[in-house]
C-alpha cells in the first residue's frame, strides 16, 4: 500500500513546469496520446499548447464547447472569425478547446473515464513543457441539503465510505492515494463566487462514487433492494460528515493532480436535493442555467488571475 | 455481502419479459431516464421499444452510429430514405439508434459510464415490455498473447484481481455480485465466427480494470512506480488465469444483466498485443478494420438468430 501523501509535491507551488511520476515516457520516442487522437511524432505540443496556465475540465462535449465561446468573450479573446475547433476531432472519447491560456476538455461519465483523460492531459502538459498550470473540474451532481442550483466548491473529495482517499488496484495490489486539494485555491474561488453574488456557494466535502444509481442509494435504477428509510439514514450520515454534493469523478482528479503536484479544484452545481428525491426532472432551461454557474464562478476567476498576473 | 448469485434467474429462459430487481419503479408515475433524455410522461416506450429483441452497447458513440448503417444493411432494412437518427439526440451523454428489432447504444468509457447506461436501457426495456432480449457489448481491447486484431468472446468477466465478480460499495457497505456470461450464447457466437472465417476469434477470459494506465500495467501512464521486469509479471499471471484481453467494462455489464435475467455476451477486438508493448500505434485504417470485426460477428449473429425464428 502506498504511504498516503509519499507522491505529493509541495501545494501552492505551482510556477514549475508540469511533472511527470513516471519516469519511462522521457525515453520513448514517440508518445501517441491514443483517446486525444494526437501524438507527439506528428503534433507540436509546445507551439499548441505551450502558453497553457488554465485547464477547465467537465463531463459533456457540448457544454465544454459552450464554455469555450463563453471563455472567449469574457477573456475579450471573441471577435469575428475568431474559431475555437475541437483539437480532437480524429476521435469521439473526448473534446478538447482551446481559448488563449484556457484549455477545456470534456472527460465523460465516472473515474475510468475522467483518469484516461488526465493521463493523456498531464502528458501533453509535459511534453508542451508548460509551467504553472491549475486545473478546474466543473461539473454537475446531486446535492445534500441544499437548494438545487446552489455551486459547490470541494473542499475534501471523499469515497462512497466518506473516507478522503481513492483505492485503485495496480499490478493486482491495492493502492490507495490521498485526495488534497489546494484549500488557498477553495478560497480564491469562494472570493470569487462573492464578488459575483449570483447564487448560492457553499464550500463542502463532494463524496464521488463508482455508480450513479444504487452507489448513491438512489431508490430509481434497475436494481434497488434497500428502503426509502435505509436510503435517507445513508444520505444523513454522508451529511453529518460534511457531504453537501455527490458526482463521480473528484476524489481521481484529486488524487492525480495531487501526485503530479498540480493545483486543482472542484466546482460542481447541484441539480437537485437528494433528500428530497432521486429523479432530475426540472424543466430543461432551469437544468441549462444551473449547469451554466460553475462555468460563470470560474471564467470569473480565470479573469480575475489574468487581471492581476 | 450479497450472496453471488442471489439475484441470477435461470440463463437461457429468455422468452420473458424484462424485469427490474426494483420495487420502487412499478409505484413512479413518471420516469425521466436523465441521460437518455427520455422519460416516460413525454416518449411512448412501448410504441418507440416494444419490438427490440437485440441491443447491441459499445463505447464510441460514431462507432454505433456506423454500426447502426451496417447493421440495416445486413438485415435488408436499409433503403433509399431510410433514416436512422440519434434517438438520444437531446444529449450528448449517449448515442442510441434503431433498425428494426436491433438498438444501438453507446456507453462511452469505464464501469461508471456503462452502469448509467445499462440500469436506464434496462428500465427502457421494462417500460417498453420487450421481452426475449439479449444484449451484446462489442468493443476494443487490449490483448494479451494474441495477435493484433484477434477477437475475444468472453468466457469469464474478472476483475483486477482475477476473480470473476464485481464489487460495488452500496450505502456504503461492500456488495458482490458474479459476473455471470450464458455459455450457450458464447457457443453460437463461436459458430457464427466459424461460418464468417474472417478473422482469428477466441474464446477466453476478460479482465475488466478501472484504470487503463495503471490499472492496466502500463508503463506509459502520467503515473507509473513499477518495472517493465513487475509488468509482465502481472499479464503473464494474466495469461495463466485465462485472460486473454483487458477492457474497462465487462464484469459491470455482465454483473447487471445477470441481475436481471437478461442473456448477455460480451465480443471484444484486440488493439495490440500488452506482452510487446503498451502505445496503440497501429495506422487509423488498420484500427478502423480491427474495430469493424465484433461488429461483422454480431451482425452475423442477429441476422441467423432471425432467420432461425
Amino acid at each position: 500500500m502506498a504511504t498516503p501523501g509519499a507522491e505529493t509535491k509541495k501545494p501552492g507551488n505551482h510556477n514549475d513546469f508540469v511533472q511527470l511520476c513516471n519516469p519511462h515516457v522521457a525515453a520513448m520516442k514517440e508518445d501517441v496520446l491514443y483517446h486525444f487522437s494526437l501524438s507527439t511524432g506528428t503534433h507540436d505540443f509546445p507551439t499548441m499548447f505551450g502558453d497553457v496556465k488554465f485547464v477547465c475540465v467537465g463531463g459533456s462535449s457540448s457544454r465544454m464547447k459552450a464554455f469555450s465561446k463563453y471563455v472567449a468573450v469574457e477573456l475579450g479573446l471573441d471577435h469575428p472569425g475568431a474559431d475555437y475547433p475541437n483539437i480532437c476531432e480524429g476521435t469521439d472519447r473526448y473534446a478538447m478547446f482551446k481559448v488563449g491560456p484556457v484549455l477545456l476538455v470534456s472527460h465523460g461519465m465516472g473515474i475510468p473515464s475522467i483518469a484516461i483523460m488526465l493521463h493523456e492531459l498531464i502528458k501533453l502538459l509535459y511534453h508542451a513543457r508548460c509551467s504553472g498550470v491549475t486545473l478546474i473540474r466543473i461539473g454537475t451532481s446531486g446535492g445534500i441539503g441544499l437548494e438545487p442550483g446552489s455551486v459547490v466548491i470541494t473542499r475534501q473529495a471523499v469515497d462512497a465510505c466518506f473516507k478522503q482517499e481513492l483505492e485503485q488496484i495496480v499490478l493486482g495490489k491495492r493502492v490507495v492515494r490521498n485526495t488534497h486539494l489546494d484549500e488557498r485555491l477553495v478560497q480564491e474561488l469562494v472570493r470569487c463566487s462573492t464578488d459575483l453574488g449570483e447564487f448560492p456557494t457553499v464550500v463542502g466535502n463532494t463524496m464521488c462514487t463508482l455508480d450513479f444509481y444504487e452507489g448513491q442509494g438512489r431508490l430509481d435504477g434497475a436494481l434497488c433492494s434497500y428502503s426509502e428509510k435505509d436510503k435517507q439514514e445513508y444520505l444523513r450520515a454522508a451529511y453529518e460528515a460534511g457531504i453537501r454534493n455527490i458526482e463521480m469523478e473528484s476524489t481521481v482528479f484529486a488524487a492525480i493532480c495531487n501526485a503530479c503536484g498540480l493545483r486543482a479544484a472542484v466546482v460542481c452545481v447541484t441539480l437537485l436535493n437528494r433528500l428530497e428525491g432521486d429523479q432530475i426532472s426540472s424543466p430543461h432551461e432551469v437544468l441549462a442555467e444551473y449547469q451554466q454557474r460553475p462555468q460563470r464562478l470560474v471564467a470569473h476567476f480565470i479573469k480575475k488571475c489574468l487581471a492581476a498576473a
